[in-house]
């Protein structure tokens, strides 16, 4: 079974697909993308059977752009995982700690970092993503320079592990969505234990519309775990909204909810039903 | 009457501030910023008396790092501004259309313009900000280069403007908000017609939150125009939400609206109240 993400070995992304697999016991091979948007279109071609996606990290919030390929390509959300987000700083073997004075990773994982690297008195250097920026301190070979990426990147580029766990603020989680293509049928519920549902819906052109979609849901005691807005293209100030509903799509009280939102709404998908992750 | 910008001179920043002071007829001295933290910075240490900073963009969404800083920083909003975003096609004196093989920009403003460039059979290189890589390509000097930014940015820099209008979707604004300083009494309502109001608030731990929130305004008739969600700092999965309301805070049902979201919220920040803008 392949399953994609988007980075190069040593991610997070794959750290995640790995442990969500491992976890259903389903032996894997894990494909590599260059952005997110060949993610989505591998499991649209049919070239991974599914994908893992990072769609909002717990200090710098979501990723938007995925949030629209959920939205553009027919994909189906059929998981969750929640990563602890533990950084390393990250150098070639024989390097030392004291001498680090350039410091490469993605922007995010710096300025999740930043109090660390200014003790450490070197300087934040922005790079592509946090496993590359490894790899690349490895190829270029200079003693002054480190990364900040995963354990895993150390191993799979035989670096060296300078100090670990550096975020500046220890509760560091991004919870990724397994996708694969979406199929006719409503999936049954397989599992025992709590669920989720995700959607995207427009409005109607009418005052207090997001209150009324919010009462569809509380009036039947379903709660809300997420809200995130897009814009909507071509109509300025007027918006796409995201919602993470507790429960099951197949559950009796969800489905009339959503047969309820489609009454209020303008265009409403729903992007997938899954077994939900806790803490 | 000093007024801070991110970005350097030719940046839509600085178009949005002249536009928005011209229309209230006041004489200003633009500073530029370095980064979006500088300009709050300048604001609450005096430097600058306001600052127009932007806050969404029709197509790419929201700039999530002001929405933290608003609610960081002691400031206040006072009026907002959109702009429409007009991008063109910028090289130096004597460049030829058909030559340009290299475009410089903002990734966000590469990105609205992909398929213009893609006809071109040019290459889009990112560069930190528009104007700047309006005045980056002036100084390169090499003839198959040129630049997205701004017409003042051309006129700035003493460059060429080899095509108008060049984003995909026509209908491209960017939303800005001037700042000042925050004081501690209410202002006045000093302007008829329509205004708007901005707050921050997170939710108290308990189901159906967000419902109980939005209520408190459907039931009074009041009608939001944006709502955003930012992640709370240490607490995993929990957020802040951003609300912009129609009408100021000086008037009545307003003002008992955010009385009562005081009962049903966690903390509650008032960030501005401002006359609003159509379109």
């Amino acid at each position: 079974m392949k399953v994609g993400f988007q980075g190069v070995t040593g991610a997070y992304s794959e750290q995640a697909a790995r442990q969500y697999f491992k976890a259903s016991k389903s032996a894997i091979v894990l494909k590599p993308c260059a952005d997110f948007e060949s993610v989505f279109k591998a499991v649209n071609a049919g070239t991974v059977q599914y994908a893992v996606v990072p769609i909002e990290n717990s200090l710098a919030g979501s990723i938007h752009e995925n949030y629209d390929y959920l939205r553009q390509h027919p994909v189906w959300i059929c998981g969750e995982y929640k990563l602890h987000i533990d950084h390393c700083l990250i150098a070639r073997p024989g390097s030392r700690l004291a001498k680090i004075r350039r410091v490469y990773s993605h922007p995010q994982a710096l300025s999740q970092c930043a109090g660390y690297i200014k003790d450490l008195g070197a300087e934040p250097c922005p790079y592509f993503d946090t496993a590359g920026s490894a790899r690349f301190i490895g190829e270029a070979g200079e003693s002054d320079m480190a990364a900040i990426a995963s354990s895993q990147a150390a191993k799979d580029y035989q670096l060296r592990i300078l100090a670990r766990s550096i975020q500046d603020e220890p509760s560091n989680y991004t919870r990724f969505v397994v996708i694969k293509r979406q199929t006719k049928s409503t999936p049954a519920l397989t599992w025992r234990g709590p669920s989720k549902t995700s959607i995207v819906f427009s409005l109607r052109n009418a005052p207090g519309g997001l209150h009324k979609v919010l009462s569809v849901f509380a009036i039947r005691d379903i709660d809300l775990t997420k809200i995130e807005s897009r814009p909507l293209r071509g109509s300025p100030w007027r918006y796409l909204f995201y919602l993470d509903i507790e429960g099951h799509v197949s559950h009796p009280a969800l489905k009339r909810a959503l047969g309820h939102l489609e009454e209020i709404t303008h265009h409403l998908k729903i992007l997938g039903s899954y077994q939900a992750m806790d803490k």
